[in-house]
């Protein structure tokens, strides 16, 4: 039998205080930082069975079960999280926390900054993966774990667990990257640049400035109405919509109307996104996911940047994703491969494109599940 | 030798009159109707070497020459048009219009609504592609052209080819449908309908209703980015700006920064694009061509909407075209030859993208004039 992991709540902890603040990658200091996380199942004596979950772009630290016997949703990975589920709680402590600069109970630009008693907005520090890494080690001391049996995560979540085994080599003996990447191309970038400038474009950003007045919903909206169709395949959008109308059978021959039911999707996508995400962590996370570069931040070439691993690797990836592409997936295991290093790779035929990571939960879930039980 | 057509100027002629207004594909009728347009050659005797050039989303009637000697830019398509080119001055009489509903001299949302004595705004009714050939089709008429020797337009301008050959076939000898297809994928409907709410969603809009005031320009430049981004090719974007920074070899570290040598040239693009269109036609023709689809609107299958057709065809696709992949192309080409129709198809390897149709000048220009000599 496999089940949900039930009724959870998401804890929070000063990692970081005012005294001893955090040096990140810029150079610049940044305190206090807090951090939201949750935890599920039970850490084991000799604390070897720990596993850090990482998220994308728009997640949280609300992996799996629910927050209230009524809640609509469970977490954005429930599917895989739970007794009996591929990331088992009967056998595996698994932690999730929302990272640096996130807008979901971890310290980011919309926390209050100490120096002016109000939200960061623009005045929060630009920030990195590896910086959001560094306060995942503070949460690791924390929670007594000094070596993680693995870590995985999708997307921007798969670019964490790298950059762990890179800084933290004796401490993460296997990683799971996803549909992720050593580093954006031209294009991931560009798709980034266009949806933070939808953003700044909406005048109700005013500067980043907008805590307690109208927020940027407008800006936001398109920011991520972009991004899904970059997470979907041409194939899964032929497939859920096609040129499918919106309630009618005929065109709508009015500006105002919404004719296509592919319209409507992005409409509802935009306008649900804004009631849950602060525009100004939209502008830092996506800075963050620009600046990740592998190979140039450690060494030079990807094969350098791997010099370190001991971790053993499972890279997944998926046939249709086009944000992230399998050959990208494929340039990380031949530099691990170069390098000599533990590494398997799957690629799992999919229609579902980027956004597979979330719904392929049952191949996806078989390969983590048996990747784990041989680390 | 071959050149340029020289110092050319643009026409203009009152095609529709209040009179006698034209009857749109939704029913609604539009008067008056202006058409800018240019020609090049000379039309022989018999009236049979006219050639009509269609152009894209963001061009317009300036196909090919200066309009002044000290013109920084050419017509938009001049590598392909002149004495001695693909398209041959010495030997065709070449024709370019601005499409129904642009804002280059020919009437769309720009233009005054006599009705209410001040520009069109929403107040301009839906138009498809059928009803710009409608307009097309009174030009001819008006330059004395009954038969065309040919028509080609790469994108948007492919369709209206299609269209042509479909509703007046004893009046096009032949088409050269290029980089396009015979409807949008849901990919494509969704781009465009970002592109429309990033419009939209700027308050300077206000619903339309925005000339002889402040203009939507953060909403166009959106919308044109992303436009931008679907034009080039993965590829070309790679070998254009890889990861290269703008005029820094570090990260800013600002938010404000502009890192990223293709984040500025997206931003420039856009910036450029606002000097130079209208943003309601920018609403417009994209929902033209959302509505585009030749099997729905003409029997029902593709092969069934070419069933009259007596034009010889040319298909043109590029391969690193995702905007209208060669499998669109190939869809055409199938359509057709089951209809046994005298159809060729070319397929360019090229890694410019959607844009190839702009850029491959000589490739598709000795395609295009070979074809020509033996319509």
């Amino acid at each position: 039998m496999t089940g949900s992991v039930g009724i959870v709540e998401t804890q929070f902890v000063t990692l970081v205080t005012q005294d001893d603040p955090l040096v990140l990658e810029s150079g610049k200091t940044l305190a206090p930082i807090d951090v939201a996380y949750e935890t599920y199942g039970t850490l084991n004596g000799d604390r070897s069975n720990a596993v850090l979950v990482l998220h994308a772009l728009s997640g949280d630290a609300h992996a799996a079960g629910q927050h209230t016997p009524d809640d609509p949703k469970p977490g954005w990975w429930d599917e895989m999280i739970g007794p009996g589920r591929a990331i088992d709680t009967d056998q595996y402590y698994i932690v999730c926390a929302n990272f640096l600069g996130g807008c979901k109970g971890t310290t980011g630009p919309s926390s209050i900054n100490p120096k002016i008693g109000a939200p960061y907005g623009m005045t929060f520090p630009v920030i990195t993966i590896g910086d959001t890494v560094e306060v995942q080690r503070l949460l690791s001391t924390h929670l007594g774990i000094d070596s993680w049996l693995s870590m995985t995560g999708g997307s921007m979540g798969g670019m964490q667990a790298m950059e762990w085994a890179i800084r933290y080599p004796g401490h993460v003996r296997s990683i799971i990257p996803i549909a992720t990447t050593s580093r954006l191309s031209a294009q991931g970038i560009a798709f980034n640049a266009v949806g933070r400038n939808a953003i700044t474009s909406d005048p109700n950003w005013s500067h980043g400035d907008y805590y307690g007045g109208a927020t940027p919903d407008q800006g936001l909206a398109v920011a991520r109405m972009i991004g899904h169709i970059t997470y979907l395949s041409e194939t899964s959008m032929h497939e859920k919509f096609g040129r499918r109308l919106q309630e009618t059978d005929a065109y709508g021959f009015e500006m105002d109307a919404v004719d296509f039911q592919v319209e409507s999707y992005l409409n509802y996508k935009g306008q649900a996104f804004v009631e849950r995400f602060d525009a100004n962590t939209y502008l830092y996370i996506t800075k963050a996911m620009d600046y990740f570069d592998l190979a140039s931040q450690h060494g030079g070439t990807l094969t350098k940047a791997f010099e370190n691993i001991v971790s053993k690797v499972l890279v997944i990836s998926f046939s249709s994703d086009w944000l992230f592409p399998s050959w990208q997936s494929n340039h990380i295991v031949r530099a691990l491969i170069a390098g000599g290093k533990d590494v398997s790779y799957l690629e799992i035929e999919s229609g579902a494109g980027h956004d597979a990571f979330l719904l392929e939960a049952e191949r996806l879930g078989k390969a983590i599940s048996h990747f784990l039980k041989n680390v």
